[in-house]
């Protein structure tokens, strides 16, 4: 026999009664049924009840184990007494009658407990992250990220990808967040930097002829602990393709997200709610939801309704709308909350935001109530109420002012709404393409043009389009060919196509006061390899671990990683970080700096 | 129509003549056949021969086209005229006319071409990387690389494992090579370290209670250049299993290595030499082929001839003998190296690596010939050809002292004879486990006894074994459960049994002249993990870069890399590593050091 095990503990069934066998394991739970002992025996695979009998040799060894030793039973698989079958567990027909015990280790009295779901600190539990992974419901969490990642591969490559790694090692990239640097101890003085993303590599594979890539990459970036970030670390389902169109990449990673979120979902009782997916465009995002990454299970859409604002008797609008072209007045429908109370609790909670407070009109029985109603109205309310297709029981809410400045305000106005009113659909992913994101934004510390997101995307009309455009008001009008995936308010994934001509890019850069030597200085190696035949190409990188905490219900993006550091980006398990050996330091020719006094 | 293309540059058949069609690619290689212009358009699948007329209205921009350039090909699929099929090219029957060409984006003119497969220097390959993988064969190879991969994933998928991504920012571990230093913002004076293996984690992820684990995982070395190793990062198949025993460890990956040698061997003509693998133990594979990495294609097996010495004739080494019972005398047989011209250049070989040279008889007709087989006499020369099985035309040759000292070179000698007799057999992968490693080794420079391989294998004996010991001599004769996959002279994987239990983690170390509080210093997380109930574990790594060289019949692990840095650990694509901005130094707390001068 095995020296270990015959069978795993989620193995035995019914089918097995009768037969001597050897399970290895943690003794999960001891309970003494007067006299007789009960041990729930677990490993990776599931739990085996095993009895030992006062008359058993193995008896007087189950009396003394106790809570996470490890232990090899010897035993024959016998039947359950009536009554005592346990239906919700595989083995749960059998139970393994103990003839050997061996203590294969021991474990001392445990910080933090695996049986049951204990509410423990967070430190704690990252020091003792080997226990915690034991616990049921995060070891079922993390093999879910496991099949998750493989489903995903495996979707890939039936979609004709290859999975490239590509460099950890690498440069300092100046574009988008911090880096983490490595001192090379070759070459005094200079620096590796860990990939923010591989977004330049999978170009330059792009250019190398290699037409699909992805990886399941590592991603590396020095920022501020942020409870929705992993510090430090984290992967991403990296994707790039040549020859294509945006048309393109959306109906090859759309069926494949799709697929996974399916599959995935379905046992969390999720599916989506629209497919396909529609495709909103980022001006549109923007005044419907208040956000580039609305949560379409929420399904109030904003409207605007300047106009029946224009000159009527709501002095405080109408004389904004009269002073300025830029003010606009928005309604945020809330089907539902057609009540004074809880009109006036939304507008405390403006208040409470920082803000002057909300406006609303709530619809009763042939009444437009609320001060707005009356200052506005019968007429134009009920103008305002057809417009948004509300009815008796309804109300809306208002906001005015320039749009820039308060569409993020009116976004998580119409969260609110949705959540209070539990419009919110929580059984759905609601995913949508989010497009024609702006090529360029205003920086206003700068005052100056910037690229809105990464500068390797096209803009849209091409070089074209960039020499037509004459002055900071026309470039900041222009599109790219960027585009974002949303699932219920999260941003999942984030691509373009790729501007892969260096003239292009030339032109692109200068509008953000760059020259073609600092594009040359910058991204030496991919403007390099634009001079010698670049592919049009584009693709995307989708947040693994957004997508398993999407398909987890997990809360905490720290949950679905393995081994994660803390909030403050320390490793509590192995010790990390940690001082290095000056002579270590010595090799790299760096010299830590005491930190400077704080006043 | 698509865009960029209808079909890919390997798709076109006999079956698709006639029909109009869209191709993109890069332009291969242009012919001017007396005014009919042929262009062989590349891309990832494969190469289309494209023909413009001078008649067609795409002919002026075919004329204008250069190597390397991008275009999009219009045209019609017709049958290649007679006498003009390739029939080593699966579009070979067919051709494309063209009706219009598009230009995508232009080359430059090339530092390093792509058509063919000249000879450059590495550092301008490095340098244009995206060019040099675009040549057919370099493409070829990295493309055998990722299936390699991707096929290594599923079948251990299959096998039940895991894929866990383990922390790449994480601790410094002081045992092995130099680890890679990465500055912390967060904790000022405290540093992450890249992992040299997830070796801690992996075994973390037993102690959690996860079963089968494994990882295709970056690895960092800071490390001097080296030929045959990559520098900085590199790939292992890491892979560690709970309650097992090395004969599962075995009969676990055996099959699924196999499976990979036999696949992707097959294609390049090799075939596995022995199947299953055999185990040879440390001691002997030292005694037989002077080498714990023996290559197997070569059938030389040395031996122990020492009695045929003792007092005999041949008074060098007899009188070694008399004075020191630590000196043995080793034949390397010869087989068809009969000839003192052959005798004689080996000699002159092992003088030229620093030896006094190698003493040998060749055996002629009735005779062992040259000066041992003189000195020696008939008798005692007849008994050893008959110990090595040798026949005439066949020579050995002999090396004497303590084999302590003398094995490496004897085992050099073994490949060099059988390389020049051309006894290895180059259509094979000879595969073995090493087993039975030594536990301890006697560490010269400290006079102590101390690990010769890792601190984290399992004595053979355990606990009682290391107890028992009581001396020096007692503690360098036990043995490991630490074994390595050897192939036609590489060592492939390395592995053992682990040691699971804190008592005998400590005792082992205590040896080596550590104490507790070293242990836990050093290994604090997974000492502490010990603490808590660990399973029986076991495991191994393997190079991926050593398995895909030997796959590919590659020369230089550099080849098989993607983005591989030089052999001074710079990135030349890329820039790597280059210097920081003072700003970002002072944020990580470091600062330069200027190198000290050299006398």
């Amino acid at each position: 026999m095995h020296r270990y095990r015959s069978h795993t503990c989620g193995a035995l069934r019914s089918t097995d009664i009768g037969n001597n066998v050897r399970l290895s394991g943690w003794v999960h739970r001891v309970r003494d049924h007067g006299g007789l002992l009960f041990i729930d025996l677990r490993d990776h695979y599931g739990i085996t009840q095993v009895v030992a009998d006062p008359d058993s040799p193995a008896f007087k060894t189950a009396e003394s184990v106790r809570s996470e030793w490890v232990i090899r039973i010897d035993g024959a698989v016998r039947q359950r007494p009536e009554g005592t079958v346990n239906a919700d567990l595989p083995t749960g027909e059998i139970e393994l009658f103990a003839s050997e015990i061996e203590v294969l280790s021991q474990a001392k009295e445990l910080p933090v407990p695996v049986f049951g779901e204990p509410d423990y600190p967070e430190d704690l539990r990252l020091q003792y992250r080997f226990l915690d992974l034991r616990r049921e419901s995060l070891h079922a969490l993390i093999m879910k990220r496991l099949q998750i990642t493989r489903a995903i591969r495996q979707y890939m490559h039936e979609a004709g990808f290859n999975e490239f790694p590509t460099p950890i090692l690498t440069a300092s990239s100046p574009e988008g967040a911090r880096d983490f640097l490595v001192p090379s101890r070759i070459h005094a003085g200079k620096f590796y930097a860990l990939p923010q993303a591989p977004q330049i590599y999978k170009q330059l594979l792009m250019v190398s002829g290699f037409d699909r890539y992805f990886q399941i990459a590592p991603c590396f970036r020095d920022e501020d602990p942020r409870a929705d970030r992993l510090p430090g670390e984290f992967y991403q389902l990296d994707v790039e393709m040549s020859f294509v169109t945006q048309d393109e990449i959306f109906s090859t990673m759309e069926p494949i997200i799709t697929r996974v979120f399916e599959e995935f979902g379905k046992p969390i009782g999720k599916a989506l709610k629209t497919t396909p997916w529609p495709r909103i465009p980022y001006d549109e995002a923007i005044a419907k939801y208040g956000s580039d990454k609305p949560d379409l299970r929420n399904p109030i859409e904003m409207a605007d309704v300047t106009e029946q604002f224009r000159g009527s008797g709501f002095k405080i609008f109408a004389g904004m709308i009269d002073k300025d072209p830029k003010v606009r007045v928005w309604a945020i429908p809330a089907p539902g909350g057609g009540s004074r109370a809880f009109c006036d609790r939304m507008n405390a909670w403006a208040q409470g935001e920082g803000q002057p407070g909300l406006a609303y009109i709530f619809y009763r029985e042939n009444e437009a109530a609320g001060p707005v109603g009356k200052n506005l109205g019968p007429e134009r309310s009920e103008a305002i109420r057809t417009q948004l297709g509300l009815k008796e029981g309804d109300a809306v809410f208002f906001t005015a002012g320039n749009p820039a400045r308060f569409y993020k305000f009116a976004g998580e106005a119409r969260t609110r709404i949705g959540d209070e009113l539990k419009l919110t659909d929580e059984s759905k992913f609601a995913f949508a393409w989010i497009v024609d994101f702006p090529f360029y934004e205003w920086n206003e510390e700068e005052k100056k043009v910037d690229f809105s997101h990464n500068p390797f995307s096209m803009p849209q009309g091409g070089l074209e389009a960039l020499q037509a455009a004459k002055s900071d008001e026309d470039f900041l009008k222009l599109k790219a060919h960027q585009y974002d995936i949303v699932c219920n308010g999260y941003e999942l994934a984030s691509g373009s196509v790729r501007n892969h001509r260096p003239d292009t890019m030339v032109k692109a850069f200068e509008v953000t006061g760059l020259t073609q030597a600092d594009v040359e200085a910058r991204f030496g190696g991919l403007y390099r390899a634009f001079q010698y035949g670049a592919p049009p190409h584009g693709g995307m990188a989708a947040g693994i671990e957004r997508m398993v905490m999407l398909l987890t219900d997990s809360k905490n993006v720290r949950e679905v990683a393995i081994f994660p550091m803390n909030q403050q980006a320390a490793d509590l398990l192995m010790n990390a970080p940690s001082e290095a050996p000056p002579k270590h330091l010595r090799e790299l020719h760096i010299r830590v700096v005491a930190p400077e006094k704080k006043d």
